[in-house]
């Protein structure tokens, strides 16, 4: 099953890791830490194996590749040794990437990228192509009367109007382009009735949104574990610092609350209230790649007694997404070679604000994930009984 | 179904703390903060209310319950009020404790130990009563034939050498009187073929052991987090600093022995693998009741960035404790009368240590604990099918 | 030498804990852990006895004093059986509270505090009466003509508009009826050119501003640590969660900046270079009277490698306070009775944002004070010399 | 004035660091961070220049050099580049090491030490020798009556007994050949009455002991704090987890209890008072060179408020160490010049157990390092009055 993997934000940090580690993977130079398709609970037939990964990308930069890979191993996210031993496979990725689309109608553009996907798909012999995003945060997106309807998107994108966030355009392209999608990031992407619409039309599913790598992915433990101790959170209040390019984005306070906002939905859900307190994210840009997140909580046991906790988590950002970008990729393939269509809410473990989602807390999230990924590899339950 | 809930150990912190709470809760002065038992998914008809629940208990100390009640609200563990508003309370339970039987033959302690929990029984018209260990932590036990066979045991225990710890010792008491048996400490309790093949012929379940209240809980939602990321998790250093009655016995080298083996079960059962580090336990007088663990963990993400988390728990342990023990008296006494015996693996959920557990990560005992307790309330799925 | 201590703001809990650890001091009921001028370098005849001192104030609120205690109480912040102990002692000092004057024009109010100070002097056979700003933090002052010279200050008091911030009317109103003036907030107080005249004119000595009682006291050791080991210090980021009257108004964006550069300088100073990163200030209510402080500080050493420290504080921001307000009265009082007049420098030690300070590393600040103190008591080195 | 410096265990992490550094900053590849002496407060012609130091040293290990300075690239504490160009430099050095004397007797192995530091003086023409030891901790001595007097001691080295442990053989040897000593290490070195007079008969000067580097640093500013402030540090309990070469030797007992005590003196001598709690090593293989030490402080403030402070310190050792080394030298060089004999109490500010220390204050002892170097510029206050 030859997979194509299309990066939306392709020369960015989190995308040139994927990168870096998919070509890795699949010369054996490294292990699959960090990969989650690969624990033996969800490892089997349904995936595509890294060898049959094929990655491209659009970018608005053009900085090469290979460059902003150094560039990650000098702030050491990446092994330098990698880097020196891929040149030949990165510059044969760097092929296969094409600038983003500017200039003239959003429709124009849209389909240039449905042109880059198709070409992608056939030049290469591709079973399918799932579109990743992974492009910079975009403001919280304007509303509009055309998000709602497949018929008046088409009709206002051909206009001179700026209907469409980039990721939601790109979401329109891959679905137009007979894509499934991937939102990684807090971005509107795919969430629009009009889009939703589109890709039940042309069956194909989509997944999304906001990669949960840190804090939030600890949120997703803790608060459970609060609840199913019937302690009362009284605040839980927390920082992160990061550098990096998605730093300085997010310290544009449009992207920040978008972020924000997707951080603290885990605690209204899992705890059934909402604690005092609020997230905050601060651009230090000497912190690099390397995000610090520091929480508090406080909480009430038995009779009233105050207690607190806090932690401190020092993590390489774009580190623990790569891997599961590969994951979703591979998830999403076999979903789309299985059939399904529409958002894929098994998917809730990767995100922060997962579509759909049945359940915040991380250990729901995965046995749904862990019982979906079964279903794909030997059918379900009432399949193999037949 | 009237329960007795009868204490080993009823002047210590965790007991005194139970005690006060149970009687607050009966009064209505307080709410079930902490209490398993009390969350939605859980009550229901099976468990015992709690104007049902009867304490009583054995201590080899005497100092008065109340006098404990107000050194414990003066140190902030308990609000004061309570104490004052439950004076009349504690003197009724005052008169249900026994001291613990000290001289003669180990038989003739475990005699007036089944005396004392049948006179118990009798006297308040009692469907059963569950007895809970809560006292000191002992060292490990020293290995003796006697501990595999219940006959031998019998005899071993009427001659003059001392077979068993005090734990088993209440443990053979309570089979003995018919009661079901529920170990809150790291001490060996139940833990011996002779007492499970003794538990077995009366027919009578037992739970433990060492409740799981701080550090150790904490790391049964991490451990499983980095688990399901495919993180490797390359180091594990924790630290417990603790004053009070518990801090002091744990300063005691086989004691603490005995705690910190049953604190680094958990990583190496929900990791498969054991992370290099160890867990210590200090003896600050001057922390009194509130525990402060710090824990720092190392791992590893894709492509083998090294990353780091710490974290620092400040609870108060009898607060945590207190709640649970309650829990446990009544899932024990609710499993007795829908006949259920030997170890209940199904309340692994409460311990650091738990006998036969199929897991160590909380959600997953959560889910157990979850079905056990419907299964109570309404019968199996096969019971409903009937 | 009998002193008076006029608090502005006297029903807050910074006033009120002053006001019952004096009380209690002056009983013998506690001991002076806290307060500086009793350590064995500083403590000696010229610094008027805790049993001097008489303790009045003005406020906006009318909670009575015996509330604010027992309320504090509550939290945790003072042992509530002295505030049982001293009902009598408290209710005395309410008797010496006045409203603060509001209505009239600024100069009416002005006259109305000249009174009640001159009154208050009188009355209680006072030396001399300190007066001590520990009222709620203002925004940053709106810059005035009349600011820079007392006489058009005069002028402009007397008319209509609102020409001074709150605290510094206070401060005008002190230096009018002859008094030293103390602003323990970061609000203007006597940092305006007309009120140094003022206090030139007048012979009086006045210090500030802002109490150094947590992060920034413990930056101002930490900082110098750095510079002293010629690390570098690429940032320092932090954030204070705090609860309480002082975190309500804190959270207000303008009184926020105003706190928040006060609490910068420290590093700026000592290092000599300002780092990345910067200072928050959030208001959790749950967290009451206990601020949470915490601190990232990232630094290279040799050959550039990145090292990382972290604090976390977690203080009782009255308790801290309270015996520094105190100090502050003593001190000041006797560099009245010494003659001093102006800025005091020498009182770097207490504050974030210390008046004509040479230094902000608080071991240099020390050195000062106890120079200072040693000066009060025994004369100066020339004095002794003839 | 061209100085040798003569690194005991000339290998080591500690070692290997400031040679790289040395050899850096001789040939302007890096910058002074890290080197005290380099500030300006202490810049000045007294010292010896970097690129007039010469170093060679005693190990006993064989590892080359360059090897070493490779591992400790790829573990981060070095810039790879760096050692890639000073690969003849590297190579240099090499050939100025010698084997640590084995076998024979300690006068034996004495005099060959004495005879490599003669031979290292003549051949690069050097004006003095510094000898620093940076060898591995050494369990506390085993003390003997020949460590009393300077000629029992050479009496006893004569014989078949160890008399000394390495590093006060290494003293003695130092004295021996006229060479000031700089023990850098917990273990005895100096400290002995028989190596004492040995050192003012020869007019030798030597400091040590123990460089001051993460945690303890930490402490001579915050324990300074807690006093300066008059708050009652009522508990402070720390733990170190590392790993490297240091790591695995203080994971023995003995060694650990050397180093232990010494940690522990900062608090007794600045606050006065033994605090409850205590300080641990732990080895954890997995950190490396980089250190995590965790410390938590317990304190009361005004009338008793219980206050907590906990710090995280997250260094790399031999970064911290490597150019306090070089300091050392420079230092210990310019009072040997200036005809300074016997313990320099003067260099308190770089050691956790300083000899002869007046104060164990980080501020304190700046200041006393800043005069003395002032004097060793400028010649004393008399010196220049003359
Ligand atoms: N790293 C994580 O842990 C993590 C977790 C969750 C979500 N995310 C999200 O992933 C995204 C990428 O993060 P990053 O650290 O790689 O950021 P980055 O700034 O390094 O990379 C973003 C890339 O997107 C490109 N880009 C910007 N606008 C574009 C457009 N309209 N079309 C195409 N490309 C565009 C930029 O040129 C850049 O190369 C962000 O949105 C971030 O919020 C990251
Ligand atoms: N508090 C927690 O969070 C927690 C968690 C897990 C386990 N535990 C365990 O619970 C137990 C009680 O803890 P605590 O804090 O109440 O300790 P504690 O020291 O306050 O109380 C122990 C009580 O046991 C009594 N005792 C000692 N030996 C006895 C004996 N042979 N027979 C009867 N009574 C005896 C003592 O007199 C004392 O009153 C300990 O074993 C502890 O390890 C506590
Ligand atoms: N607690 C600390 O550690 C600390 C440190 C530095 C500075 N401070 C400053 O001390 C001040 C007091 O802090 P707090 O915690 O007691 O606050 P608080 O809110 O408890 O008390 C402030 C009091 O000032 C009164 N007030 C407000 N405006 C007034 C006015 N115009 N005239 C007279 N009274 C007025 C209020 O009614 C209230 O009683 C704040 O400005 C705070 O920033 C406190
Ligand atoms: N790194 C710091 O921050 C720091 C701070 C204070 C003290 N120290 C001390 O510095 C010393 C060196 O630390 P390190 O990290 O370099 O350790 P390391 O283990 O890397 O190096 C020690 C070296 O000493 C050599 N050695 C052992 N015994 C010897 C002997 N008898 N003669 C000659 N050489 C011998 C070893 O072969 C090794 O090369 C230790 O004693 C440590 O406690 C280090
Ligand atoms: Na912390
Ligand atoms: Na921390």
């Amino acid at each position: 099953m030859r997979t194509g993997v299309w990066l939306m934000g392709v020369r960015g940090s989190v995308a040139t890791t994927s990168i870096v580690g998919a070509l890795a993977l699949r010369a054996g130079l490294t292990g699959p830490t960090g990969c989650v398709t690969e624990l033996p609970e969800l490892r089997g037939p349904a995936l595509p194996a890294f060898t049959d990964l094929v990655v491209g990308g659009h970018d608005v930069a053009a900085t090469p590749l290979t460059k902003r890979a150094e560039a990650l191993a000098a702030a050491g996210v990446l092994p330098g040794r990698l880097v020196d031993a891929l040149t030949d496979e990165l510059a044969g990725v760097e092929e296969a990437l094409r600038p983003a689309p500017v200039g003239g109608t959003q429709a124009e553009r849209a389909a240039a990228v449905v042109h880059d996907l198709t070409d992608f798909r056939r030049r290469h012999g591709l079973d399918r192509v799932v579109v990743v995003n992974v492009s910079a945060t975009e403001p919280a997106a304007v509303p509009h009367p055309a998000h709602l309807d497949p018929t008046a998107l088409r009709d206002a994108l051909a206009g001179p109007e700026e209907v469409l966030p980039a990721s939601s355009l790109y979401a329109y392209a891959a679905f137009t382009a007979g894509c499934p999608y991937v939102d990684f990031t807090p971005s509107t992407g795919a969430r629009l009735p009009a889009l939703a619409a589109l890709a039940a039309e042309r069956g194909l599913p989509y997944a999304g949104n906001d990669g949960k790598t840190g804090e939030t992915l600890v949120k997703s433990v803790l608060a459970p574990m609060f609840a199913m101790r019937h302690l009362a959170v009284r605040s839980w209040s927390g920082v992160n610092l990061l550098g990096g390019g998605d730093g300085a984005t997010l310290a544009e306070p449009a992207a920040n609350a978008a972020k924000v906002s997707s951080k603290q939905r885990v605690l209204a859900e899992t705890l059934g209230y909402v604690p005092q307190g609020g997230t905050r994210i601060e651009h230090v840009e000497e912190l690099g790649d390397f995000k610090t997140a520091w929480d508090l909580v406080t909480f009430a046991g038995f009779l009233g007694t105050g207690m607190r906790m806090e932690f401190t988590w020092h993590g390489c950002d774009s580190a623990l997404a790569a891997p599961l970008v590969l994951d979703l990729a591979r998830l999403t393939a076999a979903a789309h070679a299985a059939g399904r269509r529409g958002p894929l809410a098994e998917l809730a473990f990767f995100f922060k604000d997962p579509l759909d989602a049945r359940s915040h807390g991380l250990a729901e999230q995965w046995v749904t994930l862990r019982d979906f990924v079964a279903e794909l590899h030997f059918g379900s339950a009432d399949d193999q009984a037949r």
